[in-house]
């Protein structure tokens, strides 16, 4: 059975492109659609209410758009949509899973850990959310948790100063604290923070494992697909999936940076084009 | 003849509390009203449509409430409305002055300039507007404008970091073209840039002169009074006037950070509470 409707993916801007680049490595014959709320970034600042209205939107959106799956490609707006399978969203049925990155990522980080001393970097939102601490105390109780919001770290990316001095002095300041309790791994909550992974891993020390949501949520696709709750799309010429890009703002400089994020070694220089859509 | 209708402020968030601090100071028996669109901030990454479409909603919504006048207290959103007395906002009859923080910015820019070398520091979309460029060419075409978008700024306020070393280096590596190309004054082209002047002043050097919009409109709003464009409320007891916050994001940081934009000698601890307002 093969089924092309899109996995759809939302973010409030760009960053979830890092997990939509990672799911399309594993899956190239799926269809994918992806949505910035880029007129209302970011969420990271925003009040637990306002993220719950927004998520909602987006998923609404997506579901019309006849999405089979719905990844949440932003930590800030998956802390509102906790607890796996959910039969309602904003009083919509919801007929499809919809995947969010904070439980894979408390999964993944859980698995790397030897000392169950457990870090986490998040927008303000994401830590105030407790999002992964539940998460990770849900899979094992005697986890230490340490969380640190690092509310520059998205706007030091949007700069484009990855690698500035500055950017590393403004990861050491967040990561002292987690580094002062020694843990051994480290969550990056925020899908903008895997631009910053060289610099974050300088500092944090070859010891400590890092997680970036991503691949955990690869990982859980495939296991959907397995288990039956996800239909793959399998063109019988195994030609390459569609990849829909839409934008509640768009910009010329949007387009250069998302190019940026999908990058790939087989594909350096892919045409990005945003298209205006409205929540 | 006295007006008690209040004036109405806006900002995309609380960064135009600094101009309102001001009016206020100088007309202390006005009853004024802010608007903080903090459920979409901030305005000055996104793209001039959706800032206009932002600005025109403000305004509607200000205009319901029956103010005498608007002040745009935000640079971002000045952009979108420069030019004067307007006929209609959005189809609707504006039949009330609306101040942009930009035009008397530039004036009060062009009286502190020795050498008309003048700097700007503002938001990407304020810089990317050209609005004081254009503002300050139509007072002296001879002046010579020097622009410098610091999207930092603003995030590194919000974090707290006011007096930090590090926003220090960040406020140096942005200064530094500006005073390079021997600017004499430098316009601090975003409200949220005057809680950061000590440090400014300190890289920018005593000879430059800086200059934040918040003075330049309350001399705007008195000569609108002098020249009968603006009613001003003169209650018989010379009471207070009352302060109404409204925001379309509440969060109670929020409330402990107007507090800290607002405080004054004479009020060091005046109680805010912003309440939630839909646009």
């Amino acid at each position: 059975m093969s089924d092309d409707r899109p996995i759809g993916f939302f973010d409030s801007g760009l960053g979830g492109l890092t997990v939509l680049k990672a799911v399309r490595a594993r899956f190239p014959q799926e269809n994918l659609v992806y949505l910035g709320d880029t007129a209302r970034l970011p969420y990271g600042t925003k009040s637990p209410q306002t993220i719950r209205r927004y998520t909602e939107q987006n998923i609404a959106a997506l579901q019309k758009l006849n999405v089979k799956a719905i990844v949440v490609a932003c930590n800030s707006a998956s802390t509102s949509i906790l607890g796996g399978d959910r039969k309602t969203i904003a009083g919509l049925p919801v007929d499809f899973p919809i995947f969010n990155v904070i439980e894979p990522g408390a999964e993944a980080a859980h698995k790397a850990s030897t000392e169950r001393r457990i870090g986490v970097l998040g927008t303000k939102a994401t830590v105030l959310s407790q999002a992964y601490a539940k998460s990770l105390h849900a899979i094992d109780a005697k986890v230490q948790v340490f969380q640190q919001p690092a509310p520059l770290l998205v706007p030091l990316v949007e700069e484009g100063w990855e690698e500035d001095p500055l950017t590393n002095l403004v990861i050491y300041r967040y990561l002292a604290p987690l580094i002062a309790n020694r843990i051994d791994t480290l969550i990056l909550g925020c899908t903008h923070y895997p631009v910053l992974k060289a610099g974050i891993a300088r500092v944090a020390g070859g010891a400590v494992h890092l997680v970036d949501s991503a691949e955990a949520i690869a990982d859980q696709l495939r296991e959907a697909k397995a288990s039956g709750r996800l239909n793959p799309h399998n063109p019988a010429e195994g030609s390459k999936g569609r990849l829909e890009l839409l934008a509640t703002d768009t910009s010329p400089s949007m387009n250069e940076a998302a190019q940026r994020l999908l990058r790939t070694a087989d594909a350096p220089s892919e045409n990005i084009a945003f298209k205006a859509f409205d929540l």
